[in-house]
């Protein structure tokens, strides 16, 4: 069975929208590139349109890389500061020069729409953080959508980076599901590959994960979107792999539309979140 | 072979004593005790011999269950902007009617001795804590002290705790080890546990571990420490898996040591990263 994410995308958009339709002042959604990467302009326009949508405010604040991280630095903290502005998103990759990881830590923890600043981290694993990183939950609410428990299965998630690989690992050992993180330096990787109920790939290599790899029956999700002579394909060898796993999810079609939908969920969020912190204030 | 922790300890703790004896401003521990549970006063007492022992100022602040979180919380802040005071810990377990985790949250990062802020569990992702959790540390130094490298193997944790499995997860992965984290709710835990070359126990259940669950050579981390008739035990059946296994850790002896070990150090590394910082502002 294929696990597809667009229309998924399609019906949480729609509830999103419902949601916010109710609202007197509309959530807002900053987002801050830095620099001339291809793919970002790309995925910025898909968010101005996700914003359309479901009627967020949408603001693109855009630097060339002459901008300080000094000045990036103060944006991000006027924009912590300003009540309008309910989600803050700083558009990776963005050049060596700068200290992403500062930056991404300058964005206050309730408006951190990616859930990548330290706090939002660590509060993942006492499910208490504002927002996690989209992909990750794109993948949990994919599961969840098809109705696949992940409570006591042995999950494998290949990759380790802090946009997927790591926050997975907390939320689904937060769900209960038992979870083995592997990575480039994972020795005899075919042999933990094949315990997993569920296999959650996340590398960016092109068909990596092949038949032999899989057990049979097992869920496998592929993260990965690579370009393949003018073609996009996953992490995984779809047409080895699918007929050995019981669901598959395509690449293009699967996680990535998953994505876009949980931002416009993190958006949401956080603006009920800050409304409930505002609320208290005024008791 | 036996993973001895007692001599281990005796050597960090004379390592870290040479450094403090250089410093001209001593390095200064506040511990808050709130309550009366019997065994804080232990662990309590351990902490003011090792702070005696290597030059650490000591601070016993004890509060009885009449305190209440906005007290406790005010004491923080004021420990807080204390520029004498290097390291606060806040002795667990406390009362239920306390939100521990939000005290927690008010220790200033680079004061919070046992890294269990939001913002050093998330920073431990990139390496960049200023403190992890003393227990979870004892066990990787441990096993770097008696040249047991992690790199590429299978390490099984049992025990998902925030002060002992969830930290030790991050730690082991950000050396290159594949690890599974087990809890619970994982089923058929025996056979998760046969495919780890380095198995790590921290469920505070008396001998839970049997030989049936190790595989033959394993490396075998015991964190356990239960109290059964009198005596201490770990959470590793010992008599039935020490022939089975290369190396274990005994209990006591074994990671109990190293833990206050490795709160020496992590006074004295905040410390150093205050002084870098001073030195910063300074220029």
């Amino acid at each position: 069975m294929l696990l597809k994410g667009n229309a998924i995308r399609d019906i949480i958009l729609d509830e999103v929208k419902g949601d916010v339709s109710k609202l007197e002042v509309k959530p807002s959604l900053v987002i801050m590139q830095i620099g001339e990467d291809p793919a970002s302009h790309v995925y910025i326009e898909q968010k101005r349109k996700m914003a359309a949508k479901v009627g967020f405010l949408f603001e693109h604040i855009k630097y060339d890389e002459s901008v300080t991280e000094e000045e990036i630095i103060t944006t991000i903290t006027k924009l912590n500061e300003d009540k309008l502005v309910t989600a803050i998103l700083v558009q990776m990759p963005i050049h060596k020069k700068y200290d992403s990881i500062k930056i991404q830590n300058a964005i206050s923890p309730i408006k951190d729409v990616d859930g990548l600043t330290f706090y939002n981290i660590g509060a993942l694993t006492n499910n208490k953080s504002y927002a996690a990183p989209c992909t990750a939950l794109g993948v949990v609410e994919l599961l969840k959508r098809n109705n696949i428990s992940v409570s006591g299965k042995r999950v494998v998630i290949v990759g380790r980076s802090n946009l997927v690989g790591r926050p997975l690992s907390v939320i689904l050992t937060n769900l209960d599901a038992t979870v083995t993180l592997c990575h480039s330096k994972t020795s005899d990787l075919s042999s933990v590959t094949r315990e997993a109920d569920i296999l959650i790939v996340a590398i960016g290599k092109a068909k990596f994960i092949t038949s032999d790899m899989v057990k049979d029956g097992a869920v496998v999700i592929d993260v990965g979107i690579n370009r393949v002579d003018e073609k996009l394909v996953g992490d995984v060898d779809f047409d080895s792999v699918q007929d050995k796993c019981s669901n598959i999810s395509p690449v293009p079609g699967g996680v990535g539309p998953m994505t876009i939908a949980m931002l416009a969920k993190n958006v949401y969020n956080l603006y009920l979140q800050v409304s409930v912190k505002n609320v208290r204030k005024d008791k």
